[in-house]
Formats: C-alpha cells, structure tokens, sequence
C-alpha cells in the first residue's frame, strides 16, 4: 500500500468523529477550525514531506516486517543511521513549521513498544510482542498517524498511584473481561490527539508492586466509545480565532503547539490491543527507553530547528533595525548559537552512540546520557535564545499594532512610516518579523520547558546514568592522591 | 480643590475625545471597550487609593506651590522621606492590580522638568521653570492624571536622529510661530495615554549642536488636533474582547501592559506649554535624571511587587500540587526571594542616597549607581522568576481548557476530576492559580524587559557611573602591588 | 587608658607565648616569622588607622560604659549610625590591606554576647551580663584585640553533636568546678588567632536539650594552658617563606588569609568569664545574631574592598595590555562593577534598617534579610568578579617568572624587553600588577567561599526569614486570581 | 627503530643542555629539580604507556611514510579512528596524571604543518611538504618529544605585529642566509619546552601583506644557540620546592601545568627546517586549523579527564564528610557531570564529523564549530566544576595544616582527632583528598582558562564558523513570517 498523499490523510481527518470540546463548546468540524486547522496543516505536511523527493534519502524506510517501502513515522530504527535519519526528520519539521510535528511521541511509542513487548516476552514467556507487530504492521500498511498520551492528572503529586484519593489519577484497568480490558483515567498536555488515527498508551512512571492496575499498555483508534477530548484556550487560541487574514499570526500557516486533555471514561481495549497488563517491573525501563529517544528528539532535535528560527529571525530583525553590526548584538547572536550548537553536539552524540537494546530486539536506541546532555542544555538555554531575540527585536516586539492597521487607511500612512527601520526594507517586513518574534519570545513556547517532564526527572536520570561511572572517578582521584583504602 | 475620586475621574475620561485605533478600528467608547477598560480601571485605582485612610501616610503629599493636599502622582519629590514614599506609591499598585500604573512616567515628568527647568534658567536666564511651574499648580490643582511618551520612532537605529533619512524618526519643532510651536513624530510604547488628561513630551537622547529642533520639551491635553493613537493588539488583547466574564482572565480585573503609538501629525503648542526648545546641552542630563527616577520605580519597585505575586503564586501551587515541601521546591522558591530582596535592597539603598539635584532646585533624584542596580538586578532575575514559576506549576499552565469547560455539563466532571491537585483544594482554585501564572509565564511580561529602554543603554550608564570611581580603585590596586608611577 | 599605638601592639605581642606549630614545626619568635609577620602588620593596621586623623570620624568611638574614647573595634554598635561607622572600618582595612583585617569576628563576639547575655538575663535571671559587661570594659581599657573561634571540628557532618562517636568533635564543657568549669574540643579555620590577645568562643549551632555541654561560651587570653594553635600550611605560605624580599610577593606587606585550627585540651575557665553553660534555647538566636552581623561585614564590606582592588588592578592591567578601550573589555569591567556595586547597596540597605535587638539592650544589628542578600550575591559574583579579573590579565598571571630574574643579569634584559606590555608603562610595573592579581585570581582567595559558613545554611537563613511574607505574597496572589479561600 | 622506554627518554634528557632559569638562578640539573622533574615524569609516562599492552588499541599507530609502528604522538590523523583515539590518548594522559601532558602541541605541530605545507605546495610550487616530511620521518624514526611554542610576547595587544614599538615584540625573521635563516623573538607560556626534544615554530596571529617576517615557520632542537628558557615561579612552585615528601602535595608524582618563556635571540635555522617563510596568506589557515584540533584536545579532553578527578574527588571528600546522600550535594554532583558530559558530547561530536583538510593532503581535522562548542562550555563550566568541588570540600581545603603535623608528635594526635570526618575514614585519607582538592580549587588550574587563548578569540571563529548558516537561519524564519523579499 502506497503512502499517504496529505489530501488523503485530510480526507482521513474528515471521517473522524473524535468528542472535541474547546472554549466550553462542542467542535464539529475539525478541517475548518481555526485551532484545529493548523494542527491538521502540520500534519498534513509530514505527509508531503514523506512524497518529496528531495528528502528521500532520509524520510521513506523499509520494513522490517514486510520489506516494504514505508513512512519513517511508523518504522522502528534499526541501526545508527536509522535514528539519524529519524533525527533529521523532526530536525525538517521544527524548521519547515516552527511547530510541533505532533507524530514524534506516536513514533516513538512504536519503538518502545517493539523493544520492552520483546523483553518482556524473553523474560515472562508473554506473546506481547507478536501482538504489537500485528499492530506495527496495520499502522505501517495503512501509513497511519498515532500519537502517545504520556502525562497522567497525578492529583496530589507527592503520592504514588497506588496513594492517591481518587485512584483514577492515573489511567489503569478498572476491568479485565475474556475479550479484553477497560481503562479508566485521563492524559493530560496531548498534542494533537484529535487528529490522529490512533493513541497508544503505556504508563510514564515507575511501579512497584501491588500496582499492576496502573501497568498498562494498549492502542485504540481516535474517536473509541468513551474518549472526550478537551483542547486548550488560551490567548493563542483566542487570537487565531479572531483573525481575519492568516497574515496577521506569527507564524501564520503551522504555528502552535496544541493540546487536549484525553479523558478515557471506562474505555474498552480488546486483548488483541493490549501490549501489556501488570508488569510492573518493566515500567521502570519503559521510562528510561522514552527518555533516552524522546530527548534526543524533542529538545535535541526540534527545539535546535526552533532556535534556528529563532536565531535567523533576530539577525533579520537587528538588520532591519539597523544594529547588527554593533559589537553587542553580535556577541548576543554568538551566543544564541552557542546554545544552538552545544545541543546539536550532544544530539549528535548521542545519536552516534545509539545501541541495540536489549541484544536480540533489533531496535535501536540513542546514547542516554548524551542525549539527557542535550535536553538539558536546550533546557536552560533555549529561554536564553528567547530572552536575547526578544532583547534584539526590542519593545515592539510586545506593543507592536496589528497588521490590520496596514488595511485601515486612517492609520496606514502613521505605521508605515513610523514603524520603518532602515530605509531599505518595507515596514511590512519588519512588522511581520517582530510579530514572528512575538510568538517565540512573548507567547507560548516557554512550553518547550516541560516537553520531556520537568527538570527535576531529568536531573534524576542523569543522576541514574552517572551513577556507575562515579566510582571510576573517585578511584582516579583517590590513585593521584595516594589513598590506597 | 479635592482629590479626584475614581469615579470622577471615569467621568473625566467619558469627556475625552482621542482618536483611537485598535485591530484596525477606530474606538468610540473608550469606558465600555474589553481592551481598554482595564487600564480605566487600574488608573482609577490609583485615585480609589488616594483617598484609602489606610494608606494616608505615604500617598496624599502637600504642594510645594500652594501648601494645599495634592496628590503623590503630582507631587514633585522634595526630601528623601518624598522620594520613599514614592517608591511604596509604585510598589503598593503593583501589589494590588499586576499591571502597569500607567502614571508613574507622567510623575517622573513632572519631576524631571522640575530640575531641569530649573537648571536651565539658572545657566541660561531663560524662563522654563516658571511656566512649569505654571502648569505643575494646573496638574495639581485639577488632581490630573499625565503621561509621558518616551521612545521615538528611531528608523535605522544606527544613525542619529539628525542622520534619518526621514527627519520625523524623532519627534521636532517643524515651525516656530508668534504663539507656539508646531511638533511632528511618533513616539512608540506608549502606556495609557488615551486614557490621561496630558501627555508631557520631552527628548530621550543625548543630542548634538546641529539637533535644534529634537530639543523640545512642552505638555499637551489628550485628544489635541494632529494626535492619533494607535493600540497595540496580541494575543493577550485578543483573549480578552473574547472572554464571556472576566473570571476567564489570568488577572481579571486589571493585568494588561496596554501601550499605543501616539502620532504627533503637526500638533500645534503654545509657547506657555512649551519648557525646553532648543537646548541640546542639557538632553544628557534630562535622560540620565529620568534614569536615576524611573530604574527606581519601575524595574526597582513595580517587577518587585510582580515579583510578590509570582512567588506568591508559585509557592501556592506548589501547595496545591502537593510538592511544597520537596527540597528542589523550597530550594527554588528561595531562589525566587533571593532575586526579589536583591532589587529591593537596592532599591532601599538608592532611595537612601537620594540628593537634591541640582542644588537649590529642591527637587531630590535616588541614587543613580544604586538605582542602576536594581535595575539590571531585576533585568536578569525577573525571567528568571518567571522560568521558575512555570517550572513550579507545570505543563497546565500552558495546555490548560478554559474556565468555560466548568459550566459545560458535558465536560465539568472530567475537569473538574482531573485537573485536582492535592484532595483539599477544589478545582476552579487551581486552575485560577494556574491561569494567574498564565498571565506571568506564558504572557507579554517579558515587556519587563524594556520598560527603561535596552540593557546595552543601561549598561553604558553604569559605565558613566562608574568613570569617575575607577581612577580611585586602580589606586588602591596600585599602592598594594607597590607600584609608584 | 589611651589607645594603642601599632607599635604598642606589637611589643604587646612579643610578650605572648603561644604553643604554635606550622609545617610540623614550633614557632618560637611570632614577630619575624614569615608567615605570621603579615598578620602582625595587618593588627598593627588596624591599631594604625585608629590614630590617624584621618578616620576620626568613624574609627573612635565612645564607650556606653564608660564614657571614655575606645576604638571602634571594642565597641557595641548601639545606632544606626554606629553600625555604618562599623561597616565602613571593614571596608577601609579591605581596600588598605587587601587581607583579612584580622579582628573583625572578635569585635563581633562583644557586639553578640552584649545582646544575648542580656536577652538570657532578661528572661532566666542570670547575670551573665554584668559578668560580660566586666570583660568588655577590660577590653576596652586596654585596647585589646580578640577574635571569636568559629568553626568545629564536626567529625560526621550529618551527625549533630550529641550523636557524634568522638564527643569532642564539637567544644564542650567536660566538667564543672567551684571555680570555673573545664572545656575541650577544637575550632577550625581561626583567623589570626595566635597573635590576638583573647580567645572569645560561643556555640556556632542550634541545639537541643540534652546538648547543654555544647552551650558554652566563655573568654580566655592568648597562650592559656592547654592550647594549642596548628597552623596552615600551603603554595602561599610556602612562597611567603621563600621569598627573598617581599617585592616578590602578589601582596607585599600584608596579603594573606591565615588561620590555625585552635585546640583546647582541657582548658580552664573560671566562672567570671562564662557567659552562658547549658542555656540550649539561646544557641540559635546567638547564630542569627551573629550572620546577621558578619554576612554585612565580611562578603558585605571586606569581599567589597577586595573587589574594588580586583577592579582596579583589572582596568590597569587592560591598560598596562593596550585592550582598555575594546568594548568586551569594558563590559566586562561593568559587569565586574555590577557585581560589586549590588552588593553594596545590599550592605547599604542592611545597615540602613538596622535595629535595636532585643529591644532595651542598647545593641544594634543590620537587617538580616539585606545583609544575607549582600552575601549571597557575593557568594555568586565574587568568583565571577576574580575570573573576570584573570580573563583581563591573560596567561602571565599564571606563568610569570618571579620578579627576580629582573635582578639576574643573564636574564634581566630579557623579560624587561619581553614581558612589557604597551610602550609607556615599565615593565617592573606589568609584572607587579601581575603578580598582585595572581595573588586573588589563582590563589587561595577562593576562601571568601566560606568565611560565613556554607551556601546551604545562607540559604536556610534565606528561607527562614522569608517564612513571614510569603504567607502575604500569597495573599495577594490568590486576591488578584479571584481565589477567596 | 623501536619505541623509547621511559628510561630511555629519561637518559636522553640528561644529555640536553638547554639554558634554563628559575627564580633568578641557572638550572644545572634537569632531571633532579623539584619544579621540572614531574614534568619528565609526566613526559616519561607517555613513554610508559605507549608500551603499555594495556593501551596498545590506541596508542600505537603505523607511521604512513614508512609503515613502520610508531608512537600516536608523532602520528599525523589520517582517518576519524585516528582522531578519536588522538583523543583518548590525551584522556587517559589527563586521567592518570591530572596534569598537562606537555607533548599535546607538539603533536599537533606536526599534524598542522603536515596539512598547511602540502596546501602550500600544492597552491604556490614550493617545496615545503617535502621538507616536512623528512622532519617527521626523523621525529617518528627516533620517537622524539616536541612542543610547539606558540604565544608571541604582543607587546601592545592593540597593534599588529607590523605596528609594534618593539618589531620583536613577535617572533620574527631578522636575516636570510644562504644556508638558513635568523630568527628573534620570544614565545611566553611554553609548556614543557626545556624537556622536549624538539621545538616547532609556527606563526599564531592572521597576518597582512607586509608581515612576510612574521610568517615564518620551522623546526630547532632543545638547547640550540640563542634559545634561553626563563620559567614560572609562583606559590604552586614554591611549595613544591619546599616539600619534605612528595605525600604533602596535592598531586605527589605530576600535578602541574609548568611553563617557561622562550627566548630567541638571533637564533640559527639551516633551511631543511623551514616550512614556511613568508607565506602570510596561509597564517589564517594555520590558526584556524590549530584551533578546530588543539581545542578537541585540551578543553574537549584534557579538561574532561580533570573535571573527572574533580567529580571523584568531591563525591569521596562528601562522603568522608558524612554528607553524601543530602539532596543538595546530590544536585551539585549532578551538575558537575552535567558540565562534564556536556563537553564530552561535544567533543564526540567533533570527532565523529572530522574531515581531511585539504583534500588530497591525507590529514584529518574535527569539526570546527563542535570542537568551539566543547571548548566554550569547558570555559564557562570548569570553573563552575571548581567551586563547587570547592563548595563540597569545606574551608578546610584551604586551611588544612601541613602533613608533615601527623608526623610531629607533639600535633599529630590533635590532627588525627580533629581533622576526622566519618568514624570509619582515617584522617589521612581525608587531608590527602583535601590537599588534591587544594591543588585543583585553590591552586593554578585557573590556567585551564587560556590553553587555547582568549574567550575573544573563541567567540570570533565561533562566529566565523556560523556566518554561512546564518543565511539559511535568515530564510527559514522569513519563510515562515511570510517575507518574500
């Protein structure tokens, strides 16, 4: 079966009745949403990427299963190049559309799934693997999008599921009957769920034992008797609502990042779908394999290609305004690239030093530290890029009119002549520039701060990935300094 | 004549007439307006708190001129005990509303030209000071609220305004006549001005011999023939004519920085009106004056009570999520303080030092060095602040649904379920915080950035500051490696 | 009695017999050894700038007991006025000396046990403040130097003391006798101890009931039996040694940080120099005190002066290099300024908000928050300030010859021609301002670090002080979100 | 010709006889002089483990001239193996010595000029690679030791070489001769030069037409007329010097980064040793080239092999400490070796991108701009890794007495006592930890900061390395904003 054209996957999106809400109402028609429609524009451009024949090196894949011809957004890496290649393509994306691409954790969700269903079937005798290749294979024949709901509601967050006054504060079986199981729970921050064919789940935090209920892993397609989907309103939202022409949004086509909360009301799963069911101790190391992939991706892969807009955006800007040869600002601009450049090394290294894991699986998986290396220095210095692009773009950037005043003939002639820079380029520029800005550094993307989880968890697993290396280093310090204990 | 109560001077404003634009069009009603209600609001508290008994011994002041009770937001400051209580004036109104007070520049005005005025007719025999103070016992007087315009136009930033390609880039004299001077320019980032009885203009660049006609200072009533203000419109502007009560806002009743660009269309002054023409040498002196003031109070005083807020806010979601009392938590929330009690003691030691400026003139400026301080302090700690409160609250503070989703029955039980935090703590409280937080992280207060223009301007101030002590530290340096040169 | 002269102090220091050991060796003749002479000069500074007119404004002081004319370092601050006049002592002998000033904690230890003798004879009925008020007096008279014994030795730092294996890791009272009682233990890190006239210890950590032995504070002069003072010993004592004249040195005359860990082996005390045994509930009110104090004084006022040397000797060797003029260097020298400068204003508003403590006790203290600000900011930017400085000195300030090869023929012509910098200045110079940032840049100066205990414990104190308001910070968060709880 | 025995390398040092200086006195004795003879030790552990079976996957290589086995440090990269194993020759060096290894540059002397004179040859007709070539025959022939001077003494660092008061103040060509040229100038900084065999010369600045003189490169052997060595002497030296036992030091058997200046006065080089002379088009290239290598090596390596001693170290002193598993020492841990892995990714990174540089010539370079990158988060995050070891260590590690005290029976028991930490550790263990502490905290390490020049400098080819992606930055962002200029 051949790929998806993206007027195929639109045409797709059409035949799903997922129960949306947004702003306290119910959304019929998702194609023509304001807030929906770029989310389905993005998408639609991984589709159309995955045609272009200038990015064939890197975006169509082979099968493991079939040997066919596949999209790279439903293949499981098998190798080195694999995960670079895998790399380039949200690297593509975050540049092409300064957006999410909101298939990266449906991706993902397939590689962890193939490698933890085959361990878990090495080690408990289980036949989960060979149900998740079943389901691998339709997700690859049909060139399907999924995405992966990750944040459980969490209630109180000094408790552990198993602790909580309401146990459906993380999502978990409530029945198991012969022909399958019912979950009940709901996954927060979930980019663009309402548009995918498909949702994978898997518990994101580690269980102990006598929480079996919380150790679950299953896939059910978009619109499955139970789910509710409520989006996210925020002034974002408001404002691309209210706009008359795209040409008034920061980036006018893609541009946002945009959740729901995934409510799942006692949702059923048949057995054929569940790839696992209580095996608490696997979800320890499920967590670890997300991590390793998803912050390599995530603040390794995507936001790189972000500061890059960031970063040509503010030299344009301080172009525009006339500065960008003063010594300060090309110290500023210098120093967004380091940021830049430290991530994509670590990226780079962690993907050079990917791994089979376990032996035997076939899948691949980045370097952990390196690729926690990356994601942690994307996490204190990409609002270091933000904070400088908007110090470059100047006040503007926040008290900047409308591009609607362009139209208004009472006020074209003060805007464009006031809100000039240098003499060469057209206020339009400058003003489309700043308003691009303005997305970036007074909107919404601080969200980049919680795309892998918080701080905090990240600080833990590098703790956990240097805790071997530590004894070596004392031993080295302990031989220079003449203690022999 | 009495203090304005708030309701008088909503009344005052209902008879203005300024020709506003926002989105592309022209607003009438100026009370009843989504956008602008909320910066009528704010300036009214600023009178509502005038009369407050509660807060009688730091804000009614008595004029210097007449002896009568005036208020502080008119007051020129005539001792160190003026200049602290001016500073609370700042930090109580940030406290109270998070926003803007969108008269503290007009009373920096105010006390500016009170010195300089002075200073020129002491070194020139010219008359200004008298005329100001004309116009000082009107503002009094009639208790009137001013702006005062600052940032030009500027065109290609790296030429001076007597360089531009178009002259008007910076705001000047295009005609001197018998009766008054004619004014064309635009001044940008303007903070309620279509809401304050006078705007007072004065020049915010060091100029040179040659720049005549950029050396104008002179005051004007809102709504004068030749003004246009043109409203700034975002995301935050957007969500606000959208929401169906206030309660749907981060700060519902206040919280917008709400900034026009005020067009000067050939607007005529007359000479009683205008207090500085032509007077290039003392530019420097008005800009660094207006520095050592409005560091102080705004980056020293107004960030300071955000500040409040935002640690205030972070700390009870910390609560509500149940993870006050983690070590990385606290330790954070400390950091928090840390960057807060830093700029206030500056502050506190900049208000200290104040000196009489020039001397004779009776009106004091803080401490400029110190000043400074705070206010490079906050320019590097206040997104910080702001990291940190985002990280405390979590991904919902970008992804989370609207408040309307609480009176949809469809979806009320599921937000209301599964956005809970701790047991204890109903719903609509956290998500309020997190919307509040909202406003603070994800929002437009990264204009804190520019609130007293660049950081490379006040970096060269600090330079300035610092000149004169340098010779004295290389001294010190000097005797102790026993060098005698 | 009238106040010393530098030489009077010093033959009042040959008099001393302190059991003293440096390198493994006893030190028999205190005045001409190599390593304690700067020690020594920098009392003998002190002693000095007492009697120079110059200072007499701030140096003298008058004794609240006597009425007579002391110094100011046997003075209690008992005004706001006093306290400045304290400050500025610190920062005076900082910026002359470039060392630790030697007495400032023995001055601190007066000021301390003034206020919590009489807040313990206040509330238990004790009289141990008329027993202190005796030993003060006597200080006073006789213009003696003391310093105050800090630091423990701890043993298990996660242990409290009552826990530890060996019971003398911290000091404590082993036994009581009719006339005095009997201590053993040890205080680590002690500045100048063996050439200061007294020894006055207190307990440097809260305790519980139960750890009354650990409740003690008491006064014995220099050389008591059973004392013994242990000397460091590193690079800068070693090269002090070597030095052939003191040109050779980053700091000539003084320029050192020089401390002994002082062991008391059953030492003796008789009762009219205990000032508290066993009052457990006043230990931590005697360590607020004393942060509160010496967090202004040292990282406030000493690490002040120090900076100002290490601005100094930066600009001149930018100017020595010919780079003075380059706008990196410059904004490095502001930042440098920066830094130094907020910690003056912390030290200023620490200082202006002093207040009587306890009430009725005549003794004044700095605003602990403020003064814990200054040296937290110290604490961050002091290292900054020292890269910063050896940034601007390039390489030569670590690989240097020594100043003698000016002196060898073979040699001489060879770094005079080679190591000059600009044409103007000689090179003698270059290599003594060199050699004096060395000192600070690659030496132990690092020790500012600690000389107020660890980061953790400021930030403890930090969070302690903060406890009140952030109950009101919330307060006015939750008003603005609309939460009325 | 087989590899040199550590022995063997130590026999031949004792037969140079170059002219050295310290402390104002000629150095007779090599081999026994306490400054320089752990630099032969360190030079002679090189020697030691290139025998070593152990390593003999790395450090070996194969000698392309003659096929032969030679030592890695006389190789010139050929292939990204080559590089990385380059590399972790420099680790393990760092690692078991924490000390510079003195033979780093001279390495890549060899690997420059083998690229720069082929680029020569293959641009201008001239002979130099043959030249070379049969140079590094004879270095890899008789496995030789060079090192390769490269600070020129600058004079006033505002000047070109051509503007210098001093025309020497740059190593220089004063005569051409039939037989040779005469060169004169000094070289500051020069690690290890006066135990290296050989010394390679080469020019270190971008020089303009006119500079001919200055653009000279070649080779001499140690002890050649003319060439005298002045070396540091600094506190570090002082103790080393002073030192009973090499257990009082904090790196007993290597533990220094020792340097001298080179002098050149009117020095001899027979044109078989020239390689470049006058060429000032190929200086750019030169330094560009060293830069993209030296900085994967010493920042990218030698850097991370310390920071490594660091980390185990302050993980050994904190448990000694008995403060191990407190959150607070866990978070700064965890910085640590996020610094730590941050540059190693890097510097994987620029070894897996190498490429031969020109094509043709056979020799292989990292990727620039990720050798900046580990080069610049080194420059930031060393001294980071410093104070925070610092921090963990306690003031001790700057005011711990002597070793020798444990052998001073009168002190010994005190010190024993006193300075115990954990009852299970004795106190030897944890002074030694302390002084290796000492040596890296309060010690010289600072000098990390300039082994590859200047920040400025760094920033600079940052920002060249970066100038033709911005662009493409540039047009990604327009594209987006919908600019179509």
């Amino acid at each position: 079966m051949a790929l998806k054209t993206p007027q195929q996957y639109i045409d797709s999106v059409k035949k799903l009745r997922p129960r949306v809400f947004i702003g306290g109402e119910r959304v019929e028609n998702l194609v023509e949403r304001p807030n929906i429609k770029p989310v389905i524009d993005t998408m639609a451009k991984t589709y159309e990427l995955a045609l272009n024949p200038k990015y064939e090196d890197f975006i169509p894949a082979t099968s493991h299963l079939t040997g066919e011809k596949i999209s790279r957004w439903t293949h499981v890496p098998r190798s080195i190049d694999d995960l670079w290649k895998r790399r380039n393509l949200n690297l593509i994306m975050a540049q092409k559309t300064g957006s999410c691409n909101y298939r990266c954790m449906g991706q993902e969700a397939l590689q962890i799934l193939a490698s933890v269903t085959y361990a878990m079937d090495q080690k408990l005798g289980t036949e989960y693997h060979k149900r998740f290749n079943n389901f691998l294979r339709y997700m690859q024949e049909n060139d399907l999008a999924a995405n992966m709901p990750q944040t459980d509601a969490r209630g109180d967050r000094s408790k552990r599921p198993s602790e909580q006054e309401d146990p459906d504060s993380y999502l978990h079986v409530v029945e198991k009957r012969s022909d399958g199981i019912v979950v009940r729970g709901a996954k927060l921050h979930q980019v663009g769920a309402m548009v995918c064919h498909e949702h994978i789940c898997a518990p994101f935090t580690p269980l102990h034992k006598g929480e079996e209920d919380y150790a679950v892993a299953f896939a059910i397609p978009n619109g499955t008797e139970g789910l509710t989907y409520i989006c996210q309103s925020g002034p974002i939202e408001a404002e691309r609502r209210q706009a008359q022409s795209i040409q008034e949004l920061g980036i006018p086509e893609y541009g946002s990042i945009f959740t729901s909360m995934l409510v799942f009301d006692d949702v059923f799963v048949p057995w054929e779908r569940v790839f696992m069911c209580g095996e608490v101790e696997f979800a320890a190391d499920l967590l670890k394999k997300f991590a390793s992939m998803h912050h390599v991706l995530c603040r390794g892969s995507c936001k790189v290609g972000f500061m890059d807009l960031m970063i040509g955006a503010a030299q344009t800007i301080a172009e525009y305004n006339g500065i960008a040869t003063a010594t300060h600002v090309r110290d500023k601009i210098t120093e967004m690239i380091r940021i830049r450049e430290t991530t994509e090394a670590c990226t780079t290294a962690a993907v050079g030093n990917g791994k089979e894991d376990p032996p035997g699986s076939g899948v691949y998986f980045p370097n952990t530290m390196f690729s926690l290396m990356g994601s942690l220095n994307t996490h204190y210095g990409f609002p270091q890029v933000a904070l400088l692009a908007a110090d470059l773009a100047g006040g503007s950037v926040v008290t900047m009119p409308s591009e609607r005043e362009l139209q208004n003939p009472e006020t074209s002639q003060y805007v464009r002549k006031y809100l000039k820079g240098v003499a060469s380029v057209p206020t339009e520029y400058r003003m489309r520039m700043l308003k691009f800005l303005q997305h970036w550094t007074a909107g919404p993307q601080v969200a980049a701060m919680w795309d892998e989880g918080s701080l905090q968890v990240s600080r833990a697993l590098v703790r956990g990935e240097a805790l071997a290396v530590l004894e070596e280093k004392k031993k080295l310090a302990k031989e220079l300094a003449g203690i022999k204990d």
